[in-house]
């Protein structure tokens, strides 16, 4: 067989793995949206086996022997086709010693530790969730050991898998530099004297009307409604099921409109990634092969960087006036811009400001690289949660609900949320060099986000599943990464809304 | 083998069929209420893939053989098992003769056909939806011939196949009676004096009240939502993703708030029969066994016998008092059990009244009947469909979107709509019969409508899988169908409310 025959012949087998990984995403997406509560277990077991159905591709001899003889020969493709087969041979070796039945029970683990995280949020009980927590944490465990290829500590080959090219070590330094120079910053944000006015955030705004600023604001951030739905769920998520259909979620609070408002801003920015990658990517079965840093970026670029501005702010505001003009009459522009700013230590991630953010995911880095790596188990880990809030947020956890099982994303996977904090960086670095390349603020204020779509595309999205992050943000930006940008982006934004020295 | 290896290995084989089932449902309901129109082309061939595996097991040698086998012992089998060979075996030699090609045709005309129904509806352009049209009619013909047994007419065979035991020959008598009863009466209305209070019905209602509206309908027919899911689409449906898992959709205009009231209601039925099927008949892959015109018998029984009632309008009058005390400040319940029974021949099939519903099924099944049987074709469909309203229903029909594209059955299936009508006579004779057993109207009234649920649970659903249509009835209320009861009805119903001698 020539290369390109076996290259068709792999296509194929991608055409198929493909089509399941639509089929579960729908299925997914249809578990967290639309499934009423008791059809869920049905839906597990039919998502299982799509899941099966994948693993069995994957898993196929004649699957594998394409790619490790491809991989081979890796000087003969062109990079599209090179990467291609880099990403499924490292799959391939990172996996192979997984079998049927362990990934069977990763998932099953899975599925129930979601539906329980539901329930034992509702009723705000830790110990509820606990033993779905610890079988999902043990069967992760058991599928990371069989790599062949393990890294100094297990929490490290997790990272690395996430993140290639981090490790604790690298966190720890990175975390580092953030607090050193975030805390003080927070320190002198408390004593500052300006007032901002926040009575308005927890008035009530009725779901219909927000729902209605929701569509708004991502018309305003570059979307368009024939290539993206909005819908409900427990936890904001986004899902791509193709390169012209993906769905972003938002979770609304009658008594919080700016947690919907943000969240999905950050969620838009996901899908204007996953929308925006190059076509011979998609067709070719590379796109979506950047990593989840990278991911974030974009959400944590465009939610913040892009749209907590007083740009936007401007932008959105006669929006605002027309819908809420009975929910906040007296509101001003700058009003608005400054409460979506307020920095100040508070109990739910998701919610948080940016300067206050990373905080967060320190304490469930702390915590992960502490079960994961078997210092620590699931016991007393919402105490153990609690203090970390008191002692880096000075904020006390009052239940389970607003502290531990806020989160959705121990029900399948750990390592993800340093990611976050990391995606924060590159986004300062990348919205650094986009505007020394024009004016940023003044394309979002004339309504002209799409300026800021397209400089993306053609400079950091056309390229992302090409690259591992610390290659790819050198492209994007020049320079190596560096955590500078995001302490200097950070520290001039805050310092002007609080008016420090 | 013995029978019973023979009953577990086709249960393999079934349990296959209905994952991929429930796959497909759940695609395709994603593809009508979520999926952005750009994505809806590659939803589209994921579904007909899905059906293409159904095809291929039903069409292997290995599933063929033992339906046939076992359909050679029927003897040994007890009643379900009995059920799920003859149908099986009905399905296999109605489908025999049918091509995995032809099966994929007929799946991507369709699906080809439901968008660009959608699109020639928004523009009201019959012309557009016409080539797409032909393309599902010819298919379908073309299937339909591939049968070895034919009856008279390739309408009666389609029409054989929707409800057994009927045909072109009793359906016309079926009609004739209807029109002959209901014809004269409808012109009694017409000359009546009786002055209904109308001008509420087009007031403007926001989507976000007429929403919570309709769950508080669906919870007072007996519903709950742990098994119930409900969303927004262009047709209203019910689609069933297993025992525990029903789902309704509805159509929200905002300047017709009892269209969506009683279709939420209407489809609600539906829902309430399919989710209380005996467990036996789920666990043994019979349920779901009952014809159209069964199914719609329990829509249509719940949409008007049970909660166009003067009884659950007295029900729902506080909640619609509460809700819409802005929009209807001076609405009583009298005018509201009035106007949401107002007899009045007009262009819209799902908004009709009970009494001039049939007329509205008469059109559409004369058309069918030509176009299937050859004595028209699709050019000029829309001319003839305006003549029809004209002649029987006395309105000019302004365009196509309200005039032929108005439904969707027809980018997919034929025969269907006589059911509806067929349904309703069948609901008649039930609830009389119900009636002679208890007070349904108290039932109602007394917000005890699961009495209404128990007794349709314990006569009509659970053995409704089991038996054809005529068998069915005759269990049910002790008498072989009867149209009477169906035109006693409306005549009773209507008198009243028209004050008519």
């Amino acid at each position: 067989m020539t290369t390109a025959e076996k290259l068709a012949k792999l296509n194929e087998m991608l055409e198929e793995i493909s089509f399941y990984g639509r089929v579960g995403s729908k299925l997914g997406f249809d578990q967290e949206t639309t499934c009423p509560r008791m059809g869920m277990e049905q839906g597990s077991k039919d998502l299982n086996k799509i899941s099966e159905q994948i693993f069995k591709i994957k898993h196929s001899k004649k699957f594998m022997d394409l790619v490790i003889d491809l991989n081979s020969h890796l000087d003969e493709l062109d990079p599209i086709h090179k990467r291609l087969i880099e990403v499924l041979y490292k799959q391939y070796n990172d996996n192979k010693n997984v079998t049927n039945k362990m990934n069977n029970n990763a998932n099953e683990a899975s599925s129930t530790a979601y539906i329980k995280w539901i329930e034992a949020k509702e009723k705000s009980d830790y110990e509820m969730f606990k033993p779905y927590l610890k079988k999902v944490i043990d069967i992760t465990k058991k599928i990371y050991l069989t790599r062949e290829e393990q890294k100094e500590t297990l929490y490290d080959t997790i990272i690395a898998d996430y993140e290639p090219g981090w490790s604790v070590k690298r966190y720890d330094e990175f975390f580092d530099t953030l607090k050193t120079s975030l805390i003080p910053l927070i320190n002198k944000i408390q004593k500052s004297k300006k007032k901002i006015r926040r009575d308005f955030l927890s008035f009530s705004v009725p779901i219909y009307k927000q729902e209605e600023f929701s569509k708004y604001l991502l018309l305003r951030e570059g979307h368009t409604f024939d290539r993206l739905a909005m819908l409900t769920t427990e936890h904001p998520f986004t899902s791509k099921m193709g390169a012209d259909d993906v769905r972003v979620t938002t979770h609304y609070y009658e008594n919080n409109f700016l947690s919907n408002a943000y969240s999905i801003m950050h969620e838009g920015g996901h899908a204007l990634f996953d929308l925006n990658e190059p076509k011979e990517f998609v067709d070719n079965y590379v796109d979506g092969n950047m990593t989840m840093a990278m991911h974030e970026c974009m959400s944590r670029l465009f939610e913040n960087m892009i749209t907590r501005s007083k740009a936007f702010t401007h932008l959105m505001y006669p929006k605002f006036k027309e819908l809420f003009s009975e929910e906040f009459p007296d509101v001003t522009e700058e009003q608005l811009y400054e409460a979506a700013n307020i920095a100040e230590p508070s109990l739910n991630r998701c919610d948080a400001d940016e300067l206050t953010y990373s905080l967060h995911i320190v304490i469930r880095y702390e915590l992960e690289k502490e079960f994961i790596n078997g210092k620590t188990n699931v016991n007393g880990l919402n105490k153990k949660w609690n203090k970390l809030y008191k002692q880096y947020l000075g904020v006390k956890v009052p239940n389970d609900k607003e502290g531990i099982l806020q989160d959705v994303h121990w029900t399948g996977s750990y390592g993800y949320f340093p990611t976050y904090a990391l995606g924060s960086a590159y986004a300062a670095q990348i919205y650094h060099k986009m505007n020394q390349e024009f004016d940023v603020e003044e394309a979002i204020a004339n309504d002209n986000i799409i300026k800021v779509v397209e400089w993306l595309k053609d400079h950091a999205w056309n390229i992302a599943s090409l690259y591992e992050p610390d290659v790819w943000i050198k492209k994007v930006t020049g320079e190596e990464f560096n955590p500078k940008y995001y302490i200097e982006y950070l520290t001039k934004k805050y310092s002007e809304l609080y008016e420090l020295d």
